[in-house]
């Protein structure tokens, strides 16, 4: 087992707000170090809101050095225009990480809530909750830094096997 | 009226193959530049193939230095997952001329299939002859390059309009 901490970032992408979320792992103890949001401005060119979202993303990677990170795999039932938009943002919040040479890991929303909460159909309030429950130290803003937060935790529980996983993809 | 050329970048994104085509516009005369096609290899995470979207189109862009780039506005109709991948690449391919500083304008199919071939419904067969006509010295290799140039000439056709929209509004 590992004795030097794990850090990872977690990733909650969206056009307006993307959440972020930094923890530490050392074998089952986890560790709060930092979360938060990314705005684009409505107002904007999307290019110029995809560049406002780079940026962000590249702050947060090059302040915290994060390991290993993870992002949501979510898409939006509604709409083609709002599943467009969301992947535009998820583009850059999978980039940022793989520029930096980390590996990116993705999980669906009911996996993370099915991790953090017992299940699969939790709440927003749910998720606030067992991220106070989890991580004492961490006072999420918003509903993005606690999911980005939710999803560091869910790729925390379930990196063995995924890096087991790529493991045995490569040797395969 | 200008009496520089101007060098406009046209896009067509996609995962697996992103199209793109370099235009010299002055006045009205329309000057093939280059066009190519960036892969994404299928067997590699997703992070890693926009990683590798963005090089590509990064080294278009660093080699041709365009003024001005233009973006395919699409949406894959048929189901969530496709234009969710559709998004994630057009938002690379929407990042990259935006980080290089140059206004990225957004054109729909059916307008760039109207101003290159003079109907909304045209096909790629069509399209491909109209890109010889107006640009005898291009030779396409891929539907993704042939694409990409006729967003470029759709760019060169109403550039003057679309800054001066901009302009307006940032006056406004």
């Amino acid at each position: 087992m590992s004795q030097t901490p794990i850090r990872i970032l977690g990733v909650d992408p969206g056009l307006r707000r993307t959440g972020w979320g930094v923890i530490e792992v050392l074998a089952n103890r986890l560790t709060f170090i930092a979360c938060g949001t990314v705005f684009s401005d409505d107002n904007e060119e999307l290019a110029h809101r995809l560049l406002e979202l780079h940026k962000g993303l590249t702050e947060v990677v090059t302040r915290f050095e994060p390991d290993e990170a993870a992002v949501e795999k979510t898409f939006v039932n509604k709409d083609a225009t709002a599943t467009l938009k969301l992947g535009q943002a998820r583009g850059i919040a999978m980039l940022v990480p793989a520029q930096a040479g980390l590996a990116v890991n993705e999980y669906a929303p009911n996996l993370v809530k099915k991790t953090v909460v017992g299940s699969g159909h939790a709440d927003k309030q749910q998720i606030h909750l067992m991220i106070k429950v989890l991580l004492p130290k961490a006072d999420p803003k918003s509903d993005d830094a606690a999911d980005a937060l939710a999803v560091a935790i869910t790729h925390a529980h379930h990196r063995t096997s995924h890096n087991l996983a790529a493991v045995l993809k490569r040797s395969s």
